[in-house]
């Protein structure tokens, strides 16, 4: 490598711009760190002709981000695009095929083809990183990779999608109902294209996948995460949670058990009071647990221009600096492939149904419970509104599978007029 | 560097022991992870018989730390025994002049000899790293000098001492005056052997100058730094800050001004519902701000065997995986000898002092503040305690000097049955 670093870059969205822009304006600093020059050779995006804010006018421009990839004059291909498929994946392998490291912020694609395109990158003792595919601006992947390379990790929790958190946080603090909220958020431009991606939990649980793969030296298996998002939390629920001192998250949890790996992303109640709890708006925490470390946290925007880039560059810098690292911190060859598990942990749940107003029908749900050996801490039925009964439910610590066994009995009662939900009550 | 990477270690307190258990424990772990056959080929310590509840049979034993630094059979010389001088220093400076990498949780001399010890590494294209020497298990070393390498850093804020953090918290959730705590938390072990560099706020700063080094490309410069430690807080003023919102904490600020390097360690008053408000017991919190990343919070154990030797490990696995960077992120000989600055912005401060039982006083003391252009936002007078009176002040946003000019004025009244103090409100 030259003591030049000539990025090409494909994607010219927020983190696009960003990227060039740190590149032009901390060039000084850039230079001092890495002992390289590091310059932007060529770019490409869909349309040339927009205004982004940042002068390309020094930069080729390249339709085609597969031969962008392949350009002779680029050492690092900046891969900005997204998507599972197309371009994004043509170019990425065809830049490891060409000798260029890999820079990315692409979470969906590593979800997917993280274990293929790893194996192609180490074959030819290339970089693949994706700092910025986690959790935006905040140093997570290194911090997990290297700096916590000498624990056994035994668990990770976190809040992965800002989007998610807004609209939690934005229902709670305003009293507003989801459907608002989620309008709103679609206004401000803060929901992918297919919000299912963001509120479905879907994004939050790519990023999920990745951390596992590398805390656990497991080959990244999205198909086998457990999948529940937001859509059906209600106000009521935010309300009753925070009566009782937790707060609703859409939590990820991955742990190695005896079992195999469980990789969970859920809404969850988390109390009030803990870090997670105390999580506003777009922010995002990871929680890492190690058997020497005990628990780190960190914390910082998710997303938006300036986050992401910063993690794009620091990978960039890690590059400058003649840094090669296996993509997922173990060598691909070596990565596990590990069945996955269901968590039979016991814990407390939230449960919330409402009820039919006619005799009796409490002492239905009631025994369902009972039935599924759920024992209830705490119950509260508010008043009728109509001719139906909001009832929300505490339990004590029980199996996932009497919980499903007891959301069963309640539906069997035919009593219910809506559809019960139950939350997992973490206490972290 | 052979398949194995061979250590010899200097300090079997708690943190080598620990350093010892991983590398017995995760063995494989670390071979998977690095490439490396990870060994400890010998250690020293001053006792030699002593149980640390670790098998050192395998194990050569030197005496003289610097004889074990330049060994043969050593590749990586870890210094766990701490002290600015004496065998740490020499044992070092023996290690870097043999060829042999140097990882050390030492701040004191990182604080006070940085700077040669980095010139003399890097002439010797070697490592020496010390994620260890600040924040416990925190990756922040990492985080800064890689993670964020892209970003103009602007600001770092944290809680470096668990020490004082424990000793300010306990005071407020027990309701003990400071000498109490202080004689628990001797009695418990978790102060130094001269307690001055725990609550002076000394090993603190330490710290803090080594984060600045990195963040801002200069020359580590620990007399600079502007001291106050946490002896002279009260219980009332513990009480009075979480009255109005506020919890104290030992804050180290770091930023780098137009007029130099401002570098401060002292108690502050912070939002109770800031992160660093939240912040209870021994855990460590630092605060990273950067012109892209924006705000990065990272919080974990400040201290411990299991933490720290977390730490020493990360250091060793990224040695084991062949990276060698400068020791401050920039080579040390492009750091840059920058003037220290001392703080002119302005901020809210809280001023504590106590009035003799007498006429006109309160009026005098508010003329001292309104001669020295202090602006009174609230005053409280207490209930007089014999012949005398706390009176507790918030100012409003006014400048260092002009408080210092104030709590002269105060003194010069006559009035002040003790000494005034004045303590920074930090709005994080």
């Amino acid at each position: 490598m030259s003591t030049t670093l000539r990025l090409g870059i494909a994607g010219l969205g927020t983190v696009g711009s960003g990227v060039i822009k740190i590149v032009q304006q901390n060039a000084a600093l850039l230079t001092a760190r890495s002992g390289c020059t590091i310059e932007v050779a060529a770019v490409s995006a869909r349309s040339r002709g927009k205004d982004r804010g940042v002068d390309l006018s020094a930069y080729d421009w390249e339709d085609d981000p597969t031969k962008l990839a392949q350009r002779d004059d680029v050492d690092v291909y900046v891969e900005l695009m997204g998507g599972e498929d197309g371009p994004a994946k043509a170019s990425v392998e065809a830049a490891l095929a060409a000798g260029k490291h890999v820079v990315t912020a692409n979470k969906a694609l590593l979800a997917h083809h993280g274990h293929a395109l790893a194996t192609a990158a180490e074959e030819n003792n290339l970089n693949l990183r994706f700092e910025a595919a986690v959790a935006g601006g905040i140093p997570v992947i290194k911090a997990l990779t290297e700096g916590l390379a000498g624990n056994n990790i035994t668990r990770i929790m976190g809040v992965m999608n800002g989007t998610c958190n807004y609209i939690l946080t934005r229902m709670e603090n305003a009293g507003l109902p989801y459907d608002e909220v989620f309008e709103e958020a679609n206004q401000l431009g803060f929901l992918e294209a297919d919000p299912n991606l963001d509120v479905g939990g879907i994004d939050a649980a790519h990023k999920l996948v990745l951390l596992s793969s590398i805390a656990y030296g497991t080959q990244v298996d999205f198909p086998a995460a457990e999948l529940q998002g937001i859509g059906e939390i209600s106000i009521d629920d935010i309300r009753a949670a925070s009566d009782m001192g937790y707060r609703i998250k859409l939590l990820g949890l991955s742990q190695m058990t005896e079992n195999g790996l469980e990789q969970t992303m859920q809404p969850c109640l988390v109390p009030y009071n803990s870090p997670l709890g105390q999580l506003e708006g777009g922010t995002n925490m990871i929680v890492i647990e190690g058997d020497s470390v005990g628990q780190i946290v960190l914390r910082g925007a998710g997303a938006g221009e300036g986050p992401t880039a910063s993690a794009v560059m620091g990978d960039v810098m890690d590059i400058a600096r003649g840094i090669t690292l296996p993509v997922f911190g173990t060598p691909a060859a070596q990565l596990v492939d590990t069945p996955a598990a269901r968590s039979q942990a016991p814990s407390a749940y939230y449960i919330r149904t409402s009820l039919r107003d006619a005799p009796g029908v409490l002492a239905n749900i009631a025994r369902a419970l009972g039935d599924a050996n759920v024992s209830i801490d705490r119950l509260r039925q508010q008043n009728h509104d109509g001719d139906s009964a909001p009832v929300l439910i505490v339990t004590h610590p029980c199996k996932p599978s009497d919980v499903e066994a007891a959301i069963e009995g309640i539906k069997a009662t035919g009593d219910a007029t809506s559809e019960p939900i139950a939350l997992k009550i973490v206490e972290v």
